[in-house]
């Protein structure tokens, strides 16, 4: 009989090539199975929530493994493992779950921000879309408003996503003004395909500079193509910010 | 006749050896006086409100420098200098001044911020002291308060400090709680010796530790002996928040 653990940590992805594990590349799945792997003295697996691109950021994102003896100081291997990662992962904490409790199935919602500043920051310098031009804001929460109205969001799929369909119920879309000249869009579904914040991100600010209309993008969305949508907008601006657990799976 | 510009600004000090430019380092001050001269198509040199050492930051930090003829957009020059700037020095804006208006010598007070965190932050990784111990914040701040009864800080300078005296007004010296696990520590004087803000931290540290007492941490004062202090609090800690100039400098 194992044990299943969860952990809930955040990082900056900058210096990494995203979440997933790859053959020639910097992952963060690949940092903390590594220093997760040498402090229990045995080969540990961990499995995510969801994936993140390169460079996208997260505040909040759960992983699970299992173990075959059951952790006895669990703050202690928190502290020891974020004294031996980088300082742009941080664990916030571990805790035992029922063998059951799956960190990517159990998940029923996925929430991300995406945020964009006018102003240069010296102190967060890849954790923002630094966007020079004007967008009008009440524009693109219109165009916004109609994501909750449909369901299937396979214009805002990477072509190469091998998914069986591009249904995906979104509950909240809503871009917010921040302290100064910040502004954050705010997205929650509960799933996302690959590529969807961004490529969301990337034609509503098409709409907000005026160079598309909110029936386009409506056209869009019932479109179903890829093609017809805006450009991505870069990974510097995401962040995957809380993921939802049935009270059965986190109390 | 030249006009004399003031410059305003904020950096992220953790990848810079300081504030001034050095035979074998790289300097904030070296890296904006390549780019503006770049710019301006002119050798220019810039001079700060004061230096900041190796892996301090900024928030608020002011340099003039002067030119023959007027700049005609000043907007347009911080836009292009940000542009070219890495991304962890921005520019905040560049304004003509009086021509006896002087970056350093006009400056009335420095503010300081030291932030210490209990709680590892991915975001802003080298922007604080990770400090794990417990401390007493209401006897840090009984100590603290020490600091605005005396003048004579030679106790909290680096031995090598070529200063003609020791004397400095301290008109603020507070800790408080901020959101979370953190802890800052907020001190505002006329002028600073070097390294004194972080060997008062790291002193009030062993305080708020209960390893020196507040009488103890007042004779370290008194005894004008950098040795008798404790060490200094590391750099990632530290930013220069405000310089103070006279409504005649900046009105």
């Amino acid at each position: 009989m194992t044990q299943r653990y969860f952990m809930e940590l955040a990082y900056c992805g900058t210096q990494y090539h995203g979440w997933q594990i790859q053959p020639n590349g910097h992952s963060i799945q690949a940092e903390i199975e590594d220093k997760l792997s040498k402090r229990l003295r045995q080969p540990v697996s961990i499995l995510g929530s969801g994936r993140t691109d390169s460079g996208v950021h997260a505040e909040q994102q759960f992983a699970h493994f299992d173990l075959l003896e059951p952790l006895t100081d669990l703050e202690q291997l928190t502290y020891s493992l974020n004294a031996m990662l980088p300082p742009d992962i941080a664990i916030r904490r571990i805790f035992p779950v029922e063998p059951d409790a799956h960190a990517r199935f159990s998940a029923f919602s996925r929430y991300y921000r995406y945020r964009i500043t006018r102003q240069k920051d010296a102190f967060r310098p890849m954790q923002a879309y630094y966007c020079h031009f004007p967008v009008n804001i009440d524009r693109m929460n219109e165009a916004a408003s109609i994501l909750l109205k449909h369901t299937d969001y396979q214009s805002f799929s990477r072509a190469k996503a091998a998914v069986k369909h591009f249904h995906c119920t979104i509950d909240l879309a809503e871009w917010r003004p921040e302290t100064g000249t910040d502004m954050t869009f705010h997205i929650r579904a509960n799933r996302f395909l690959w590529g969807m914040v961004r490529a969301i991100v990337g034609t509503l600010l098409e709409v907000g500079q005026g160079r598309m209309s909110i029936a386009d993008f409506e056209q869009i969305i019932l479109a179903r193509d890829r093609k017809v949508a805006g450009r991505a907008a870069p990974a510097s601006g995401l962040f995957l910010c809380e993921v939802g657990y049935p009270k059965t799976v986190i109390p």
